[in-house]
């Protein structure tokens, strides 16, 4: 980080890069580095997208020409589906086929949290030391709807650093199935036995965003229950029995087995949902749906981040004083508050 | 409704407004027999700011003189706690002392939901039928995160329908105590002995938002640790103990029994929280920022409905495109977008 250049100074009063300090960054050379694989590279550059920093802009513009050959899997269920355990052995199987993997863990329930930098401090030893494999939770920073705006771009930095998958790790519950299949090209969506998860699936949604379900801790009492379950419920849906839709898959999975029995399975139905994606059109117009979705996300912040230099100013105080006082309503106030901007 | 007038007639072909058809609405006549006491009245004009009806700037309009007189408690804890029960008895006993009173059950586990109409479709059986009562379900209708938008609305008709005081009463997860919070002068965070709440309100951030604690169920063993336990964090918690702050008090209730053990020393401790809004001049700033907070959020809906022009037009398609094939960056297409406004 000695790099003269291009190098730009953070200030050291800026309120979103102030925790790392007087560090310069030169993000062109970041970039580089992380193209080469090196991890630290790596971490930083999703520090600076994670902190909001100044640069977030210079880091997506650099990755910019990168992008866009990484695979995103999505991995969502109820806690103790075995999420994290699948991860391991999806990982495992995709590093012997040869493929550079990338993790993000945005469940604060994984074991992955914790801050964890890439490949430290990290509890999924086998891979610890791998240089193929950068692992990162995404946990221990701000709140879970925040990730909806880091997790995009920390994607791109994994997928500019030469992943050929990138397994996005998310806790089954609220919204955050609908951030992950927004994100993911596939998403894998894991059920257990006996756990009741066929009843909550239908009721969170989660039939409407599986693209694979993976029914894991399948030598339980149940399993074929379950299956049966999911079958039915699928049989309801509309959205899968038209013609030309993917018909999303359900494979049995033990992923705590050494073997990671059934894992080889799952991959073979990602791969054939990835053919059918790129058959059928339909990968294109989810990324591009996705990046509209961002664009506007971004578009609508700057907005409001202009209007939060309204904020507390004498203007908006004094339009909130008129609607408590009954002189004026929140409609008109909002008029007039964007005739000032 | 037969009224002419200044009565608008909704076009059929509008996306918000032609679930009502095309019954003309004359708002300010609504608002007089809402002003009136007229159930019905207020009904209507709830679903109008519910169902973001055309006409709901002409409501919020209408309404603005009139409102400023209601005082608003946010009644919010896990589910289990009795939040029904105790908005029962809360309600009983403000009838008992000639208030008119409204109830929004924005919970989804509420018996109060299912679209019920004010006074009908209701399972309070003691209150149906009693003019001085108006009770709203906001829970069949949208997601959740759609009532931060409506809620303060339906608020306003109830306060210019006169009611003296209104509950809102949400189910304690996630961001919904924030959003009462936000919502309410006084907030009633309930909790119940042995179910582990001590823990989970430190975690949620209960204790931020608790203007008066209940330790409902206090007939059942646990409840007097449970008191200590909410005192003891609240020793640890640094609002409460500066100087000119509300140090929140904790009340034991048994809001099943028939007497409302504890109710009426619940509203006493409500009447204190008042006194003191009003002697601090926090009440004013709540309110007042409360208002600030709701005119920013109409104004980014108006920016972003603006973009919702944009988005689906070949505009946003071509720059999503363009994001995805790497030839730009997602801030940098957000710049292109807002140029475009």
């Amino acid at each position: 980080m000695t790099d003269a250049g291009t190098a730009v100074q953070q200030p050291a009063a800026s309120p979103a890069g102030g925790r790392r300090g007087r560090r310069a960054v030169d993000v062109p050379t970041l970039v580089e580095r992380a193209r080469d694989g090196d991890a630290r590279a790596v971490a930083r550059l999703i520090s600076l997208v994670e902190d909001a920093s100044p640069l977030l802009r210079d880091v997506a513009a650099a990755l910019a020409p990168h992008t866009g050959h990484a695979q995103v899997l999505g991995l969502t269920g109820s806690p103790g589906v075995g999420k994290s355990t699948t991860t391991t052995a999806l990982v495992r199987a995709l590093r012997r086929a040869g493929k550079r993997v990338g993790v993000l863990a945005v469940d604060p329930s994984s074991p992955f949290s914790g801050g964890a930098l890439l490949g430290d401090r990290v509890r999924m030893q086998d891979h610890a030391g791998d240089p193929g494999v950068f692992i990162r939770s995404m946990a221990s920073r701000g709140h879970l709807g925040g990730l909806a705006w880091a997790t995009p771009q920390a994607l791109r930095v994994l997928d500019a650093a030469g992943c050929d998958v990138v397994l996005v790790e998310t806790v089954g519950v609220g919204q955050s199935e609908l951030e992950i299949a927004s994100l993911a090209d596939t998403t894998l969506v894991l059920v257990a036995p006996g756990m009741g998860d066929g009843i909550q699936a239908a009721k969170a949604g989660i039939l409407e965003v599986a693209d694979v379900f993976v029914v894991n801790k399948a030598d339980r009492d149940g399993a074929d229950q379950t299956v049966r379950d999911l079958r039915y419920m699928l049989s309801l849906g509309g959205r899968h029995s038209e013609a030309g839709h993917w018909r999303p898959p359900i494979v049995k999975t033990v992923a705590a087995r050494d073997a990671g029995n059934g894992i080889d399975e799952v991959l073979a139905k990602v791969d054939q949902h990835r053919e059918w994606l790129t058959a059928s059109g339909e990968g294109l117009r989810r990324r591009s749906e996705r990046a509209a979705a961002e664009i506007e996300a971004i578009a609508v912040a700057a907005l409001r981040e202009r209007m939060g230099d309204v904020h507390g100013s004498a203007a908006l105080t004094s339009l909130a004083d008129r609607v408590v006082a009954g002189e004026t309503d929140p409609y008109r106030a909002a008029d007039d508050l964007l005739d000032q901007l």
